[in-house]
């Protein structure tokens, strides 16, 4: 860890807002990276976050801050999750503490908490293409701001950021991309853009202007400093310069003018860099090479766990071990199982590996296991090709990313009736990291896709007798959703089972009350059962198990026998599973009225799991609060030494 | 019109499958070629289809067929309109003049029509991700077929595209895409692509090559042809060559070996090429360049108009003028005219001026128009930035093809509030085009988007006003979707007046029945309105207008005092409009029966709308029916004369 020591702190002025960092001395700026790395380092100890991506872009920030004029010139980073740094030095800096908690700051950007935050993110892969946006209105308004997007080596993975590419230079003339190559997106990349970008990297001549850039400068110079040279002020040392040894430039070819390689820890270099680029009239490139992690051993050491993560100690970078395996674990243990004994199973991550559990899945059957990149769209077409010549490809992505293959779940996997696994971990409320990863839409966008399977398990068993049904069932599409973390973090049993499609589990037969509580929120509809119960009424408690096909005779039978039914799920109302059970009550006539227990119509925000259940109305206790209102007083089946009914309304 | 004289077609057998183009001699062949567009351009006068995009691919599938193995080898094409070639070598020619046609051929490859057809499309963009499954599972399995992609150029502007070629040199090393180069989408393609390939394909180099092979081969053999001519059999005339003038091919950085430019009409150098490039063990990437419209003229002279069309006169071109103004022609007057009054309009196509109507707009005020190829991911994405500098986006872009920017939808749109305009054109049943192309899920998709307005027009003058509304309306998202073709044809009005959002509109009150007709399907609601009037029921008659937010107020009123509701709408019944009608109304106690009118679960399939409409229950007859079910033989307002109920079960 680098510390500045006491009495050079002292000479470090608080940093207010970007004008602050204006007013700092060449010295002054370099304290202001170590006490920015300090403050990441120690804080995110006790909040989580994105520790490493912010680490490597310390400098790239300040600088950008110290050249530009935010919020009138226009910063946007690609995922934004390396925004912290951004966030200290727009007036956030006093509540980095409060960084992913409830009411807290957001770790992403977000346009509601500062105007220095012009477009907020969260899936990779957008920030060019919205950045473009910007310089066209800008060039439209005929005002003079600049737009810089700040885009990781993965994002060059991504469709859109090629896309958008190909608009660039027909578009507008003042435009720059930072490129922050660190080889890492979650997981290393892959791919020949990666292997392209590393190429740059390892060139001898980027070594040379790695550390020697003054000789290099200098003897390179009378040859290719061309129209820079006029333009820049100081040094050699400083200049960057069109690379003159590397045969091609795939940016070139897109109509982009490429700088760099250049180091993205060099602060007075990136400063210079950015007040020549500042000026150029035409859109540029600058291809920077950071490490992800700088300045914490522990993060350093092991990039991947560091990405992203919760608590750890600030010493040693030790991170509590969870007591339960979470459903990625199971999921890759169980599918490593399946797939040892049938060789048609393929299984295909878009750069999550760890995310997703699948890096078992890579150790033990490499030659089955692929990893695309942040390319969802290819992932799920390149499981249709699978799938069409007779593969089982199961195609990990989380329930808010799955939404980038939204045409091809229709268009080519549904149309086409390929039995592609879609197994959405974080199907549900993600929790800390907030609107943009929660998985509270994939009912809505699934239940009518035509042939299209869907269920959710409401506990460890359950979750691997599904995987095994799935695994098994080769005549469609179909998807999982499970939470992030564990289920109830029961047992698994030693054999898993097919279980019948469309088939719900029925726990106890009531004729009081009906509550279906779907996969995560089986279990508040359990506890709601037996509050119910101690108060003397006949529940029916459901697991409906699939979302599609719906046990619509199960669910019926139970429904007229009863006074009301509740549904819960952990996904919004509108278009979700609730919403299934109503359409089919209402049509077949069965008038028992239905209550919901499930995510509003807004966007949910960020924070621990409990604290937004119980502040939407998820929890048992609103559940029986819901359903009281449709008992009355005179229950069919009344106890009399039951609870008064005013003692539920907790 | 390339003609072949009577004596020699004689001498061409009948083609049933692709080993009926293996035993031609090479003469044959090139009758095969003209066989094939005679038919093509005659049989389509009759049928519409892609007319122009087939007379460019005769030769590439002739070839293509001569040297591969096909069901065994594995072609696929993207978008697949090119297809026809394919079906006419396949065992389909006898069949071509049901192209398009109710229960005819199906405009793009389906799996279900052949086992030639071994990966079906109609979205861009999708083959090179596919074939690289293919390719993979082929390695896995350890068979050897051969895994070819045909993809235009403007699939290089498609995302998934370029995710895909990211991912090949890593995952198989044989694989062969064919860049069909012909320079058009539906439209003249854009972008820094299109500039690049250009430039390779004018490049004197290939012009050499292509007048004056032979010299030009023999000229360099020796420096260039390196391990190629040890194994392609034939003279130096039929080589490819990686081309030596070029500085840099954007493909050899993906890793692919790139070949050409060559002619893609010249079918014995085509067949000598596929032959070498079978035998290679990289991948490959074949650059041809071909002509859209080949052997016809009136295709030709207007490659935008024949790249998929109705009906025409063989020996002119001419088409049926259309009788009335289709809804893209009404979206694009209106938005011009809007446009010149207020700067902040900005129009974005997805390579679709055209069909969406914006080459008006691009006519009339340029600099505020942007075609960004076929990329809607970018296109959402751009839309934010320019919305998010005060800009008033208008994004237009089909129902089925706004699925491919679902993710941006939702996290960039609707998460940031922008107010970005979707325009969805073919909201609803697209006919003859089919599955691919229907636009029947876009209410299911977007109904749970927190915070996004969405309405639908009865006829032109609402169409108009709810663009206007739409253009003056800044809180947030909204999105329109509109019919193919006209609404009702009525005349528009000169004002649009600003609608009332949520504000349903009522054309009658009754007291028996609740019709709600959605946009297209109101004119059918008012229909059975008639027949139920005549009946002497008491009908009302709603033009709900809002799908979001629903005008649950009104609808719940009217449905109180009913004795049942129908609901009819252009998009498929799970997740629809008419499930959000049941929704609230059953979470709000009332107990009225709906029923509705609307597309089943499951994949339409092509045809004329009204065939369509009357198979699966869309008309006004099939309305009454399920109305009167309901209303038994006890109408609350007995018309004695009315007709008999019998009477309307027609």
């Amino acid at each position: 860890m680098t510390k500045s020591d006491s009495s050079s702190e002292s000479t470090l002025p608080q940093i207010h807002g970007p004008e602050d960092v204006k007013q700092l001395s060449e010295k002054q700026l370099l304290l202001l990276a170590d006490r920015i790395r300090e403050d990441l380092i120690t804080t995110l100890a006790g909040t989580g976050g994105h520790l490493g991506p912010n680490l490597g872009v310390v400098e790239l920030t300040i600088a950008l801050h110290r050249v530009f004029e935010s919020p009138k010139d226009k910063f946007i980073f690609d995922v934004s999750h390396q925004g912290y740094v951004h966030k200290m030095l727009t007036g956030r800096w006093n509540r980095l503490s409060s960084m992913r908690q409830y009411e807290g700051l957001n770790g992403f950007l977000l346009r509601t908490e500062s105007p220095h935050d012009c477009y907020g993110a969260g899936h990779a892969g957008t920030a060019v293409s919205a950045a473009l946006g910007f310089a066209v209105a800008r060039d439209l308004k005929g005002t003079d701001e600049s737009v810089v997007c700040v885009a990781g080596d993965a994002a060059f993975t991504c469709g859109p950021t090629f896309e958008a590419l190909n608009n660039i230079a027909a578009s507008t003339k003042k435009f720059i991309i930072v490129l922050n190559d660190n080889e890492w997106s979650i997981d290393k990349n892959v791919g020949a853009i990666a292997k392209y970008f590393n190429s740059i990297a390892t060139n001898s001549t980027y070594a040379h202007l790695h550390e020697k850039a003054a000789s290099f400068i200098e003897k390179i110079a009378g040859k290719t400093v061309r129209r820079m040279a006029a333009r820049v002020e100081g040094s050699a040392k400083n200049l960057i310069l069109p690379n003159p040894t590397l045969p091609s430039v795939i940016f070139e070819e897109f109509g982009l003018r490429y700088y760099g390689p250049i180091d993205g820890h060099d602060l007075p270099l990136l400063v210079k860099t950015f007040e020549f680029l500042k000026t150029q009239n035409e859109p540029v490139i600058l291809h920077i090479i950071t490490e992800k992690g700088r300045g914490y051993e522990p993060a350093l050491a092991n990039p991947h766990k560091f990405h992203g993560l919760g608590t750890y100690k600030v010493e040693t970078g030790e991170t509590d071990p969870s007591p339960t395996p979470p459903c990625s674990q199971i999921f890759a243990e169980s599918m490593v199982r399946f797939a040892k004994a049938d060789p048609a199973i393929t299984a295909i991550t878009a750069a999550m590996p760890g995310g997703t559990g699948l890096s078992l899945f890579k150790e033990k059957i490499p030659e089955r296991y692929f990893d695309v990149g942040i390319a969802e769209e290819h992932a799920a077409l390149f499981a249709c090709g699978l799938a069409a010549q007779g593969l089982k490809p199961i195609l990990a992505i989380y329930s808010t990313f799955m939404q980038r293959a939204y045409d091809m779940i229709i268009h080519d996997i549904a149309l086409q009736n390929l039995p592609v696994r879609l197994c959405m971990d974080r199907g549900g409320l993600s929790g800390d990291d907030g609107p943009t990863h929660h998985g509270l839409f994939d009912i809505g966008y699934l239940r009518h896709v035509p042939g299209l399977i869907h269920m959710q398990p409401k506990d460890e068993d359950e979750f691997v007798d599904m995987l095994w049904t799935m695994v098994n069932y080769n005549d469609g599409p179909t998807a999982i959703r499970y939470p992030r973390g564990p289920l109830t973090g029961k047992s698994i049993k030693e054999s898993p089972q097919i279980l019948e499609i469309g088939k719900a589990e029925v726990l106890t037969e009531g004729r009081d009350v009906c509550l279906i509580g779907l996969g995560t929120l089986f279990e508040m509809a359990e506890t709601a059962a037996g509050m119910l119960t101690a108060m003397g009424y006949s529940v029916t408690l459901i697991n409906p198990r699939w979302i599609k096909p719906l046990d619509t005779a199960t669910i019926e039978r139970f429904a007229r026998r009863s006074r009301v039914v509740c549904t819960l799920e952990d996904h919004v109302l509108h278009n979700g599973f609730g919403c299934g059970v109503i359409e089919h009550l209402h049509t077949s006539g069965v008038h028992t009225p239905v209550e919901r227990i499930g995510w509003p119509d807004a966007f949910v925000e960020h924070g621990k799991p409990n604290i937004l259940r119980e502040k939407h109305g998820l929890t048992a206790e609103h559940c029986v609060r819901l359903v009281l209102k449709h008992l009355g007083n005179a229950s069919s089946t009344p106890d009399k030494d039951s609870p008064s009914l005013a003692a539920a309304s907790i």
